[in-house]
């Protein structure tokens, strides 16, 4: 996937509603009410902003060819007119989960979180867009926007269960979930 | 390794003086005559400088478990005073490297490529700092810096010779290779 850089701008405006703010681990993020994405850099003080968050699309650190196969065959599109629920997850990881090397993070992930595998059994259900911000100097390492209906929401609930009781993230150290919906 | 952003400054101060510079593949850099590195962002303006290329250390991409440990255990750090010369050489990828599944990547770069196999034939001779700029919106995706006697000049021209030579190779796009001494 090309670089594109996103801004995810928390605060009083923008087209997605908080319905609910969450802690799971580490340092809480002010709380807002609305989020705003832009595909563009941007400036907090600007915006009148709570804070802004800041990932780029990137290449796939983990995905094998197969893998790539079988979500590129059924992952939908963000923008779906019935995806009218969403979810913001910025994740920051260890300096431990850093330090290892790329074999045995990629064994973490896949072979015993089964983190490709949980996400492929809720599409095309789940639309999700990643974005990177470990290079940039941002709080947390990974941004994950997910759009869904509201019919798919316990799914969802799975979904998210199933990762955080994974070995993969007991190298989570910090992790907000922001749920949201359209309009 | 973790997080730090250099900036390298091309212009006309500096504490590396530029002996060559040559554009091996793609778009040329403008010439230059010395080129300081900062260990922060800057802005070429105000640097009254050519050109400012900037990265960031960061984890590692492809090297293994035994990779890492045969690295960790030969690498020499920079600075040394006996290595009074280094090569800053720039390198983008093109869009079909970026767009192929992590095995394939690290098939070509290692199996197939040799890299870090080549690269550990030439230590502790040659000290290296990858920086990393794919995510950052940098012209490059990578800028590596290297440090060696001048005794080591031939074997670090094998070095690069080697790599050129690799089906790795095949995917830069565009590649500057500077060459500089101390002082």
């Amino acid at each position: 996937m090309a670089r594109c850089l996103f801004s995810f701008v928390g605060g009083v405006v923008g087209r997605w509603q908080v319905t609910h703010m969450e802690t799971v681990i580490g340092t809480p993020l002010e709380q807002i009410i609305r989020v705003d994405i832009l595909e563009e850099d941007t400036n907090p003080s600007q915006e009148g902003a709570a804070w802004v968050l800041r990932g780029v699309t990137s290449y796939e650190r983990y995905v094998n060819k197969d893998e790539k196969q079988s979500l590129t065959a059924i992952q939908p599109v963000l923008d779906q007119p019935q995806a009218t629920c969403a979810a913001l997850i910025p994740i920051k990881k260890s300096a431990i989960w850093w330090g290892l090397p790329q074999d045995e993070r990629r064994a973490i992930f896949e072979e015993r979180s089964h983190h490709i595998q949980i996400g492929l059994q809720y599409l095309p259900a789940v639309a999700r867009r990643l974005h990177h911000c470990h290079e940039l100097g941002e709080p947390f390492d990974f941004l994950t926007w997910f759009e869904y209906a509201p019919e798919d929401a316990e799914a969802f609930e799975q979904l998210t269960r199933k990762l955080r009781e994974s070995e993969e993230w007991q190298y989570v150290d910090r992790e907000i979930d922001i749920r949201l919906i359209r309009g």
